[in-house]
């Protein structure tokens, strides 16, 4: 599966766990390639609302790039809607961060690693209270 | 020009309207063909959601199915936002409906005129406001 396959498995998985728990929740059309700082997934309950970046990742850690981590803080801004992180590792499902917290590293990118979601992150159970 | 054409133009028409006013904005993916209740587009500014279904006509009038008239009412329910039915009629531009006052047909649709969005539509300062 390429890594984009990968990215839009993930995000619908996701969409459908809101949906099943009767959050709504849309896809994106056009994230990662319109001219304007979108999200992946914008969820909402009518007392929250979370613009969303997937990650869905196998290995243990992950490299972000800042401009699309600092993209979906900004539209959270504007929109008016919390920023998340969303990482699914394989075979240990999902976390979540505020992206906000993150720290760069000494290349001035972001390491999301499975150990930060362990000691960080939240569970879906938890976003959706 | 198709008319999945212009409907594709008139969202992002929309969609650069609210951003040009600092409102955040995005298309929904799969809007129309997802088994999901989603609309064309949300937009919000940290104060008020909109769920928007637009349309986008040269003549006097447009019929509507109920089923996605009641989609995006559904929606913005579930989610938190304001219900829009967004018209835009060529060289008159947009007017915007509350989808939820429409008044049915005998045939059980929605018909919805330019007069009709004369009296009862608000133009898009009102809605920015």
């Amino acid at each position: 599966m390429t890594t984009k396959a990968k990215g839009s498995r993930a995000e619908r998985e996701l969409l459908h766990l809101f949906w099943k728990n009767s959050w709504g929740c849309i896809r994106v059309a056009g994230s990662g390639s319109v001219p304007l700082p979108v999200p992946d997934l914008l969820a909402g309950n009518g007392k929250k609302w979370y613009a969303i970046e997937c990650k869905s990742i196998g290995s243990q850690s992950k490299f972000l790039y800042p401009e699309k981590v600092n993209e979906v803080i900004e539209f959270a801004k504007v929109f008016g809607a919390e920023p998340v992180l969303a990482m699914r590792f394989d075979h240990k499902g999902w976390f979540f961060l505020d992206p906000r917290m993150l720290e760069k590293t000494k290349s001035d990118n972001y390491n999301v690693t499975y150990n930060l979601c362990l000691e960080k992150g939240k569970k879906f159970e938890e976003m959706i209270k």
